[in-house]
């Protein structure tokens, strides 16, 4: 395998199972080119019932071959029950060498570790959370995974980069026309809109849903006109794990402070005065209390955000309740409040990631957002975070929307200084998930280390209180804190690539040595 | 040129203008094939800024050449003011040879004609009323024109067989990223779907309004991610010429008449009383009289409408208010009480041609409206309808969502027996819009027709005592009336193709005589 350096350095194949690769070469380097993937034409005449009896009629009705691609989408987290049961069903029939394209996995869908040893699953086109990524890691995988953040995903099937055959979309609202959302019926889970880029592109595209209802399902978040079967099962997950009955704000004194510190920093620059202020921050303890942090400032100050970005929680509902917020633009509902609103509030607005974050675009909501607060496995002197692997080498994080995220006007990573008596800031990222000049600010709670690139932040913090520092001295006090830490030891052997939005590789991941 | 038959035995060019044409071989023969069109690449990072101070300055950033196709949509009807400036402003450049596929153009558009004189315009692909059709008559245009349904302009777009090189979009409702809608603002019209094919298609789209609003314009009918240039210009359209202020019932007795038969027939067939009932009339004053009788008869019985499908007017959202109809699915208000409507109540959905009426999908709207009642300018002894030319001959009218509608469970054409002494029922119709196998009932003042086709209905019929009779009756009786009429005559050229929903030719226009 001959490898190359991309920008940042790090050694990249310079093809891998037969497909060349394009190697990073700027966070904004690319400008696109060519055309869009299209999608069969098919003929309306041909869907006058796509009511299917079975899931087993749905299969048959795909004339799913080996070595073909079959996606799902994540909305129904760790309570989904319907990638582990069609996977079952397409290795009860014999079917090989699979591609798996989720847009997510999660601890739930551990069992596909044995499909994927017994030869049913070759590898993986999407996020790995937990044991799948545990596999990945161990070399388990015939082929090598295609790690990519939500935007990213989006524009690989749209590009045609990956092509899906057939789309498995839980659907917990739907008609027999294939309209479908997920705002209701007992696997409710807000969004589903990480499917539209399947719905759109896969060529053959299954709605299964265990809550069919008359037509006009709406919105139709999917759309019918791009439906080939619908199909009405059992049950589509355990609600209770689906979307958690209530979200937390952490208690730790260490995350607390370092939310404060977000919150100061933002109201230090100046910019929640400035017109279009804007805020993403998520669902993480941290997250939670940054944005109560926050909503203080802004009471106190008469402040109001036109919008800020969800995943939406119980936390930033109420300060939309509350006028502080005018809109909540929302990719997922991490709890039943974020659900509710969501479907009763038109001022919650359900976005995809074509909208939200697609680098192939005429323009995403990403770089709209002025403050993006985000979390981190690592982070160099270089500014560069890691999100996927641990710095003991594993790979078990999904890119999730974060470097689509990093487009926003000031990109804040937060975490703790030390985690399992490992430093998070290192000489050098283990797996680089986004390059440091996407990196704004690092949040910590012994420190704030602010990218030299960043002169305006830096400048407008003047007259600050805030221990700001630089990225070295952080690196000092973990180490003084931690030791050197050991540094995992790898095959040669590249079990995954961590894709750039663009579609170029900005690092890999190799088989651990255990 | 090589004239070649359809399967109605009606004579068109093998191909014309170097574009080869495949001739109509059933309503239904079409089963799709290949892949849609896939439009530019773009990459996100050049779209910081699509804000563009004047239309002149969007104009230059679209370089726009000799030879290209523009669009646009006619949601802003007899009102609208942006055509013609485009226009206007390309013939100052000095371009030549543009292609227009405007989604209809109205009597307001006249001065185009004199664009297509002085060679700034070769022809048309889209609908033409009145002047623009008269011109097209008298072979003004450099190549022949194609009409399409809107669900065949979308087709046609979707599978690049018409490519638009620049799509302008009129946008009563707008923001800086380019999100759009039309249901606020001076020139509010309501839905502006019409334009959702030429935003996903076109090579360049520009939105232009005269009501910028601040991020985000929700709901984003057009969405900003396929936006490449706002621009905000003083007024688009004349408001009372956009939507009327009231649409009106005919006082027509005739016209009454003909409106009380089709509800009538409606009633006895049984139909209203079988699940998923859902109508689609439009605003002609004949069907605005039909759904007050048809209320009349669900307030008497009882019965509801799961859904009826707009045009909408006052009086279709009155039903709605009352709990007659559960959802309007709306793809163009034709009054203030319809944008109204639209704008404020989550019932009253809006609809694209992709999702009302596109053939080329897996499954659109249109077959699941159990009864259409639709206009004609003629009606043969095979049920052929014209809605496109006069007997005399004129290419006055576009086909509009006729040809997708007649898709409904029961197509139902109402016209006077005689209109301008001339007998609405024809040996052969001028031109055939839409086959008899797609048309089930022809309703006059003096009598209605059931297609032979349909024993179904004749059966149901049995025991009503509405005035049924042959085609043939019906012709004697117009005949009867008018005695023979004269027959236009024609030139050999052909200047425009009527195109079926699939792409295939039914029929062509040849050049008046005169």
């Amino acid at each position: 395998m001959k490898m190359i350096p991309n920008s940042l350095g790090r050694l990249i194949p310079d093809e891998i199972d037969g497909k060349k690769l394009k190697p990073f070469q700027g966070a904004h380097a690319g400008h696109g080119g060519g055309r869009k993937a299209g999608s069969p034409i098919r003929a309306s005449v041909d869907y006058r019932d796509k009511l299917r009896a079975s899931l087993d009629e749905v299969i048959d009705a795909c004339e799913i071959k080996d070595g073909m691609t079959i996606s799902f989408h994540h909305h129904l987290r760790n309570g989904d029950y319907l990638i582990n049961m069609v996977v079952d069903k397409l290795a009860e029939r014999g079917l090989k060498d699979l591609v798996l394209a989720p847009s997510a996995l999660f601890p739930v869908h551990e069992p596909i570790v044995n499909h994927i040893k017994n030869g049913l699953i070759t590898h993986i086109e999407g996020s790995m959370n937990g044991p799948i990524g545990r596999a990945c890691s161990l070399g388990k995988m015939r082929k090598a995974c295609t790690l990519r953040s939500h935007g990213g995903r989006y524009r690989a099937i749209q590009d045609g980069d990956l092509h899906i055959d057939v789309a498995f979309i839980a659907a917990p609202n739907a008609d027999s026309f294939g309209n479908a959302n997920g705002l209701d019926g007992p696997g409710a889970c807000g969004p589903i809109s990480f499917a539209l880029a399947d719905s759109l592109y896969a060529d053959r595209v299954v709605v299964v849903t265990d809550n069919l209802q008359p037509f006009p399902v709406h919105p139709w978040v999917i759309r019918g006109g791009n439906v080939d079967h619908v199909v009405e099962i059992d049950k589509l997950g355990d609600p209770e794990k689906i979307v958690s009955g209530t979200t937390r704000i952490t208690k730790s004194p260490t995350r607390l402070l370092i939310a404060e510190y977000v919150a100061r920093f933002i109201d230090d620059i100046g910019i929640m005065e400035e017109p279009g202020f804007s805020f993403q921050a998520g669902a993480g303890g941290i997250s939670l209390a940054f944005i109560q942090f926050l909503a203080e400032i802004m009471r106190e100050k008469g402040l109001k955000a036109p919008f800020a970005r969800g995943g939406s929680t119980k936390y930033l509902v109420d300060l939309m309740n509350e006028g502080l917020i005018g809109y909540i633009l929302d990719g997922q509902a991490f709890d039943q409040v974020g659900v509710a609103s969501l479907r009763d509030n038109p001022r919650h607005i359900e976005t995809d990631p074509f909208t939200s974050y697609n680098y192939h675009t005429k323009g995403n909501f990403a770089p709209l957002v002025k403050a993006a607060v985000l979390g981190a496995t690592e982070v160099d002197l270089e500014f560069n975070v890691n999100v996927n692997t641990h710095s003991d080498g594993w790979l078990l994080h999904g890119i999730g929307g974060f470097t689509d995220a990093t487009d926003a006007h000031i990109t804040m990573i937060t975490a703790p200084l030390v985690r399992s008596r490992l430093p998070i800031i290192v000489d050098s990222v283990t797996t680089v998930t986004t390059p440091g000049e996407t990196v704004d600010v690092i949040f910590t709670e012994r420190g704030i280390a602010v990218n030299p690139r960043r002169a305006d932040l830096l400048d407008r913090l003047k007259g600050s209180s805030l221990p700001i520092m630089s990225i070295e001295e952080l690196r000092k006090i973990a180490i003084g804190m931690t030791g050197e830490p050991e540094k995992p030891e790898f095959e040669d052997r590249v079990v995954a690539l961590i894709e750039w939005r663009d579609g170029t590789i900005i690092d890999c991941v190799r088989q651990l040595k255990v």
